[in-house]
Parts: C-alpha cells; structure tokens; sequence
C-alpha cells in the first residue's frame, strides 16, 4: 500500500533561535504525524532542555528525545548535501524559490540518491538572515494569503512534513485503502436491473407513470439516477427490501390483497 | 503567479461539538492563512461566545467574527452541495476516499461550477460518528504516519485549507469543471435530508424496521447508500415522488385510510 519510498529517511528539520519552547514541542509532534524524525536546533532562546517544549511534544519523544542542540546554524546544516530555506515572502535573493510539494520532491530526489537533505526555518517574528538563507541551495515559501499571514514554525513544519510523507506516496490514494462494507461486491447488471423491474413494478402497481406514454422517459431518469450510487449486492438486497416493504402496504405480518402477484414478480429473480 | 480562481468563495469548515476554544481560534486563524472565510460550529462544548477562542484567533477577525453557531450537523451542512468529511483512518463504509490534494481540487471545482462545499472536522479525540459521516459525499483522510496519529482539529483544518488554496495556484487543477446534466445542480444537505426522512417515514408506517432497536443503523445504511449517487435537486424531487407514490398506495383517485398522517408529513417539508 506504501511506496518502498517511505523506508527512506526523512530530511533534517533545522530550527534558527526559536523563542518559544512550546514551538520546538509542536514542531516534534508535527514532524512525527508525518514520519519524520531530525530535528535540531540552534540557540534557542531560553535554552535547552526546555519544559515547555518537552510538554508540548506531547508523545512524540522518538522526535523529541533525538534532538539535537546547535550553536551555529553553519554546525547544524554541515553533514547536508541540499538545504530549503524557508522564508514568508519573496527576497532579493538569487535562489530558486520553490512551493512545498515541489521542495519535498527535490529533497526526495536527493535523498533516495544518499544526499541528506534539510529545511531552515527562521525565528519567530524576524525570520531567517539573509546570510542564513545564503547557506540554503533553494528556497520554498508557502502560499499564504499575502494579506494573512501569520503561519507560526509548527505550522510551516507541519506543512513541509505533509508534503514530504505526500511525495513518498505513488499517489495521494495509494496510502488509503478504498473499503465497501462487508466486503460487499459491485452488484452485476442483472441484479441491478432486478431492482429497476421491482421498483417500475410497484410504481405500475400506483400508477406512478401518468400519462402511460411518458413512461419510457420516466423509467430511463429514474435508472439514470439510482445507476450512478454504484449499488454493491448487499445495497441491492437492502433496496429490494425497501421496495417490497413499501409495496406490500399495509404490514407484513398481515394478508395483502395482490400478494400473490408481488410473490410471482419476486420468484422471477 | 495567482490565478483568478483563487477569488471563488472557499468552503466551509464546520466543527462538530469542539471541546477546546482554542482549537476554534487556532482554525479561524489557519483558515486565515490560506483565504478561507466560512468557519461554522457545531454545539461547543464551552458554549459561545468563548474567550479562549477569541485569543488564539489573534488577528484573524475576519474569519472570528462571521463564525456562525448551530445546534446540529444538519442544520449547518443545509445549503452546501458537496461536503466532505475528515477521518483519521478508513473505516468501513461505503464512500470515495480521498487525499487533501484530491478533495481540494473536487472542491474548487464545485465552487467555481457555483455550488457550495464545506468540510467536516471532527470531535477532539473521538471524531466523528458515523451517522454524521453519511452526511458527507466523500470521505478525506490525512497521509499520517499511523503508528503516530496525533494531529489535532486546527492542523488538519490547516492542511486542508492549504490544499484549497494550493488547488487555486495550479493551472492544471484550476481547469476542472464540474457540471451536472440537465444544468440540475447538486442537491443541498437540506434537500437530501427531506428525502431521507421522506423515505424513513413511508418505512415507518409499514413497520420495516424491525425491531425497532436496529432503526439508527438500518438508516444509516440507507442513508449512505443513496448519498453515494450524489443526486441533484431534480433527482431529488423525482425521488420523492416515487415515495409518495408508494407511500400513497392504492392509487391516488381513491382515499387512502391514513391520509391525513402523510399529509401532514409531506406539508414539514
């Protein structure tokens, strides 16, 4: 069901000097809904370890008790072979900017060929230095409503992550498995029209076709429009049930007066 | 680099009975962030107004403040034409599953064709019921890692609004259409719900669920199956004629002995 491509390790998350201890924690948790596992962090503000972040991670300590303390971004991305760097807006800046699902592609592509890939995010309020995004080989920038933005780290985590577990699956649906209850089969043609027949019947037993020539017209919508839900068996069986409790008006515990002829439409099938 | 499309009305995000505040502010807030206006709440836990809510909406004022609050599922999904629901894994019933991506684009689609669509988010830690699941035409499911499934209600609301925006970005998703024959457009929640109760009222006077114990399931299973044909309002209308037909039995010149209960029936809707 999951692309072999999932085995392959995730890329490096890389947070520069983050302020609050609660976002280092739900950075952890985000990266680990979606699979992935380096976190660092470079200086961060009130220093390390750090409670709030501890409690904010939640259970995520496969994430969080891996992490790794730096003090310079350049320590932190130096076993990289290509680095995202993350930022809100458009620079001036010589780089390939890039959308997340384009980024985790590429970082793919690197790390299925041995690369280790990571992405930088910046601090809080300011962001990344340009000489931090110097260090980067391309950036990605979010699509966020230009006159909105307010995207904290986790959530650019969360967002990156997302989009590297999508780039692993052959496609979206592929990590998803398509069920019908009770592993209940597609109802064949002849099933389906037995439903058709039975309905039309009971609609012929009310006179539901008026005038009697528009009755082809009628049947054909009505075929139409029950053909689309993709009946399996089980649904037909259900729905046949339907018609005939409908039909043999009043209760079935008591005699009806055309039972013999709704029995004879039934035994047909 | 944004396409016009990105000025069509984005969906509606309904929350069902959210038990934090916060998570409300945190989703009008990511909403925010990727043009999302529409935010709607399903029975909060706290009540409302709730100013845990306000505070994690920071800025985004503009989605807070036209949140709109119903009592049921039902009443808040009435007049979209597409919904869909997020679960966090595949459970057994009838229903198209579909990734973020997916949803999004079948979404846009909708949206620019003028129908409206929304999306349903779930309880905190338990989801959403089934019942309220066969409300929805199509199932989402986030690509989670499943040995650690901890997203909460505000990061799925982010991923799926940055998949609708995203949706609006890309030329080759921008370009679906999605029309309905007989320009009849997709029937609302309202519309379908008065076939529903339509047809498990006619059930009701013949006695078909039985026993009475096994109702809630049996109409679930109905409900679910007739919603997977997505009918328009005309398919809807030519489907309660068909009840009232069959309902009305024997045929309409002569009196009918229970007249007056359907008649009133028919005259709620």
């Amino acid at each position: 069901m999951v692309d072999s491509e999932l085995l392959v390790d995730g890329p490096a998350v890389i947070l520069v000097e983050p302020q609050l201890g609660e976002n280092i924690g739900t950075a952890a948790r985000a990266m680990a809904n979606f699979g992935l596992r380096d976190l660092r962090i470079v200086n961060p503000r009130d220093g390390w370890p750090n409670e709030h972040a501890r409690r904010a991670a939640s259970r995520a300590d496969h994430v969080f008790d891996r992490i790794r303390l730096f003090q310079t971004v350049e320590e932190a991305v130096a076993d990289l072979g290509y680095l995202v760097a993350t930022t809100a807006r458009s620079r001036e800046l010589a780089k390939t900017v890039r959308g997340p699902a384009s980024a985790a592609g590429i970082m793919r592509g690197h790390m299925v060929g041995g690369v280790r890939a990571g992405i930088l995010f910046g601090r809080e309020r300011i962001g990344l230095t340009n000489e931090e995004i110097s260090l980067a080989d391309e950036i990605v920038t979010l699509p966020i409503d230009p006159q909105f933005a307010s995207l904290n780290i986790a959530q650019a985590v969360l967002i990156l992550a997302y989009e590297w577990r999508r780039s692993g699956l052959e496609s979206e649906e592929s990590g998803l498995r398509f069920t019908t209850p009770n592993d209940s089969r597609p109802a064949t043609k002849q099933e389906l029209i037995g439903l058709f027949e039975h309905l039309e019947g009971a609609l012929d037993a009310v006179t539901f076709f008026r005038p009697a020539e528009k009755r082809p017209v009628v049947v054909q919508t009505l075929r139409a429009m029950l053909q689309k839900a993709q009946f399996t068996e089980a649904d037909i069986r259900t729905l046949r049930g339907v018609v005939a409790a409908l039909e043999n008006r009043p209760t079935r515990p008591r005699k009806r007066a055309d039972g013999t002829e709704t029995t004879s439409r039934e035994a047909e099938d």
